[in-house]
């Protein structure tokens, strides 16, 4: 199953989750994907239900989970990303956060912030939590996942760096595309491990990896991450970027306005975003 | 004016937003002050209407904003603090973030998790942002704060230093108390400066200081933090601690179960919190 959240052009801006079929979208009536996985442990169920069809070109996609509970975010989960950053191999996931108002949908624009012109992309698998949990161990873990997206990780680079903490450079409004689509584990490999994962500026490939070479995978990051807290459904993790980042090239290279990021996952789909520079 | 959110003891385990009056609570139409921050603009004449009154002692006390957008925090803002953990004085702001199952109320236990005994004090002034906004000045900011809380940003020492990265020792189930009130700006000195923190363990003084000391204010960290993300109705900020926490000592000193935590904040009010050690 292939689900999506859309923005219908009611006049209202509102969103709806959606089920992909062909080249229609089954209107599903839920805001979006993460209040439809927050439904119940059965929304498999009510999401295979039929309902209005729109025409896919007809809506605009918003982030597959507009309002997570939580963000998860890896660093260093790749280890030609660890070696271009020149930090060891680490022993334990490294773990932050984003706040949702970074979030946006698959073809929409990134955002350059007045501050910064470091932006910098990190194509990354993220994965969607469908069954809450705590506490998981790994065999249990894959249980929880709802499915698996796209995401770029798109971060202010010198913003990151500011401080010892990574926040304040993931975090600035409207720069993490993720989408365009939701699909469900059954449609996969176990973990989505094995999947090509590419980013490309301006047609131009600048990261290609595979996630069988994530060092914490699907299932070790779901154990972890449930050790400290629990995970709810709609919650998202992203899981790290692969070798390519613009900061690891000698020279260093960012996006500029104008250029397109397109980042692709085997399988699960691709985002298509233009860079748009805010002056305010 | 001093608002709560309230736990009713009426068999669902709701809250409700509540006024303090004199010893009892004024009950609201909102399910936390958090919703009721989220209102519209004038949530203070709504927060100021009459309702059904109940003795303070008849319900427990819910973290003061259950579910924020956003939980920002605030590490090394202290000199005392920045001294004892060894680092250099920051030029800016080091901001980690929380989720909000990290929360609990101002009487509740914290919670110790069974992956770690290394469990830490770090007493914080709390702001909640009232009215949202993106590019704030340093003059515009304080305009966005609802009110003023307590806080304790219980820490897992250990796994905050597991990785780069704080968040995971930051964020464990059950192990941020915040409240007991919020109290609206006009109460209080402006930016909430000058008022006396204090941490005590079992009757032990462990941090004593002053927000005068805060490195970045108030108006600083909303202005920051809005140059990179808007600030919604509900969010809360922690503001960071002073020197004392148990890590800074020689030898090391952690809390350990049973002991009693108290935060206080002058002309706020007090967190008392037991720590319980979790077995699974």
């Amino acid at each position: 199953m292939r689900l999506s959240t859309v923005r219908l052009h009611d006049g209202y801006r509102t969103t709806t989750a959606a089920r992909q079929d062909g080249d229609e979208f089954v209107l599903l009536p839920y805001t979006d994907v993460g209040t439809l996985l927050a439904s119940g442990a059965d929304w498999r169920e009510r999401a295979a239900r039929n309902g209005d069809r729109i025409p896919q070109d007809s809506v605009s996609l918003a982030p597959i989970v507009p309002h997570p509970n939580k963000i998860v975010c890896l660093g260093l989960n790749y280890a030609t990303h660890i070696k271009e950053m020149g930090r060891p191999t680490p022993a334990h996931p490294t773990l932050f956060a984003k706040y949702d108002g970074s979030l946006i949908g698959a073809r929409d624009d990134v955002h350059m912030p007045p501050v910064s012109d470091d932006l910098d992309w990190e194509a990354e698998l993220g994965v969607v939590i469908g069954l809450a949990g705590r506490h998981l161990s790994r065999e249990e873990a894959l249980e929880h996942v709802a499915g698996y997206t796209v995401a770029n990780d798109v971060t202010v680079r010198d913003w990151q760096h500011r401080t010892r903490e990574f926040l304040a450079g993931k975090t600035f409004e409207g720069t993490t595309p993720v989408g365009p689509v939701l699909v469900t584990p059954d449609e996969l490999p176990s973990g989505a491990s094995g999947l090509a994962i590419e980013c490309a500026v301006d047609g131009q490939t600048m990261q290609k990896s595979n996630t069988a070479d994530l060092l914490f995978d699907v299932a070790d990051v779901i154990a972890y991450v449930s050790t400290i807290i629990t995970l709810l459904p709609g919650d998202l993790i992203l899981t790290g970027t692969p070798g390519g980042v613009g900061a690891g090239r000698d020279p260093k290279v960012f996006l500029r306005p104008g250029q397109e990021l397109v980042t692709t996952i085997e399988g699960i789909g691709e985002l298509r975003n233009t860079v748009v520079k805010d002056h305010r």
